[in-house]
């Protein structure tokens, strides 16, 4: 049953080299990586807790993503899962499963990634298990913390609240459709930002702590894509929603992208998915002020897209024309 | 990009039966399954928290485990991890990965086996991640509580100590081979007893709380062999061991085993791996009343083994001889 992978390293031999890139003596961290189970100090708040699973072929390819970047991505995810419910980002455990194709070097860039990732969200990798599979699996569990009484659920909204987007949407999907394509715009201004968008999001933390604070009343981030996520969101909230497709804030690199491919700017705003960006509630009064702290803090614009409302999910184009929205996004079974 | 697997259920879909078994409303549960993440009360000490991922053809073979049994050893390897820190398990997280060709009826008996495991160590099913993966795979993470200062390492072994283990060893790997033969013994008492030993096993959960109070230095679980385990405490403390094989607990029902297959119970013993009962050290003059207790209050024998020592690792037989041990067991990467 001893063996090793066909590169010649041992289980344990990876992990001493990864538990040197890992954060294992952070705040809060009594014991770190290498023992059965990390043990954690705990603040005097509620813990807040999400895992997500990214597998090659299905979330991300090998050949397009880089180690690092995918490391990143993954912790990423998470933190944006976190900060959706108000909460803040304190520790994060990885289970890795990895081919026999792959090389020490690229485990080491990829736990550099979610290292990276850690440090800039202000959380520490404190554990987690590593394991041979047929390709590249990676999950990751964050635990993060929420004042007692202060998590923004999904299922708050009601009837007369506005609906908000942080930053712009559709860049995620605008960039995954350019690395596939090859198309050497991706060396522009335009198609690296897009890139970034898809390779390197970013995760919304102080932000929806500052919609928390101005009275949202119902948060979820955007990782399905608008339509789809907004749907639950009206779902959970036993309510609908009307939104005004003029002013979904579509990434203003889609209008290049969609010169060189087949892209739809507007089509890829309402269901491209994996933004991150923060989809809330809010109510109409606290609108102007949230818009103007999230935008002072951070630099990002807090767009107001439309109203809760009794039932129905029904899109207003630029001419006023309504129309029912059946949601359509990302859906992990189906692949892309 | 919406879309559904070849079974035709969607993501949500299939979300909201697995819903149905979870436990989102167990004790210290704020927010349960379908947010963007779980919130949870703490409790006064310190978190523990691990996490564990079982892939398709590495840890199992779904052609010879039932879904029921894979959901609830997925939660028992846990749950083992937390006991063997000490600790006291609460909570779990499941990010799942199922391929296309998995029906709905399989994937909810999975999650039933790990209700049914969560029920039986008492912690709730908080939330997780579902998606499509090319085979199965299951990564889940248990969070669970610790008294401060009362976590039980592994580095904690000194010269001198007594090094003892509960249970017996050797079964899990017993009932895989046995599994795997497709031998007719599989229906008599000792063989169905070895398949149990594999696909239902134990987490030692009373029983480490129990050592940790007699005042076990470092404990452990025995996953990957108890061999391989016990060079990892020994590195980790900085120390040595020696074995006297003669004492180590010899699963009874593979003395049965042997007459049927070529397997040497000895061996799988040493190195089976997936026993999941605990290597523990502590002072010698505290092994009969740990003992003791164990075996009051939970049936389980506890066996003294042998010694840590300063340095080296060596094994006694029956007949006094010594031999230096080459650690061996299961390699996550090699497979079996």
């Amino acid at each position: 049953m001893a063996g090793s992978n066909r590169s010649g390293f041992s289980e344990d031999e990876l992990l001493a080299s990864i538990r040197k890139v890992l954060s294992g003596e952070g705040p809060g961290v009594v014991v770190g990586p290498g023992d059965d189970a990390a043990v954690l100090e705990r603040g005097p708040g509620h813990s807040v807790a999400t895992a997500d699973m990214l597998v090659e072929g299905v979330h991300f390819d090998r050949g397009l993503t880089s180690a690092r970047d995918l490391g990143y991505k993954a912790i990423v995810v998470n933190v944006s899962d976190v900060a959706a419910m108000g909460g803040s980002p304190r520790h994060a455990l990885v289970s890795l499963g990895i081919s026999r194709d792959v090389a020490p070097s690229w485990v080491i860039e990829l736990f550099g990634g979610m290292r990276a990732a850690c440090d800039e969200y202000a959380l520490a990798l404190v554990g987690g298990d590593l394991s041979g599979a047929p390709q590249v699996v990676l999950s990751v569990t964050v635990v993060g913390e929420v004042s007692e009484g202060h998590a923004v659920l999904r299922s708050g909204a009601r009837p007369g609240d506005r609906i908000v987007v942080t930053g712009t949407l559709g860049g995620s999907a605008g960039g995954l459709l350019l690395a596939r394509s090859g198309h050497p715009a991706a060396t522009q201004p335009w198609g690296r930002e897009l890139l970034e968008a898809h390779f390197r999001p970013a995760a919304r933390v102080g932000e929806a702590a500052t919609l928390a604070q101005a009275g949202a009343t119902a948060m979820m981030d955007i990782s399905d894509g608008l339509l789809l996520d907004l749907s639950r969101l009206c779902a959970e909230s036993a309510a609908g929603a009307r939104i005004d497709l003029s002013r979904v804030p579509v990434a203003r690199q889609l209008a290049e992208l969609s010169r060189v491919t087949q892209a739809d700017p507007l089509e890829l705003a309402l269901s491209g998915g994996e933004d991150y960006e923060l989809l809330a509630t809010i109510g109409p009064g606290a609108v102007g002020d949230a818009a103007a702290k999230v935008d002072k803090r951070y630099g990002v614009p807090l767009s107001d897209i439309g109203e809760i409302v009794e039932h129905g999910f029904v899109a207003v184009d630029a001419a006023g024309r309504e129309r029912p929205i059946e949601p359509r996004g990302w859906d992990h079974f189906g692949g892309e």
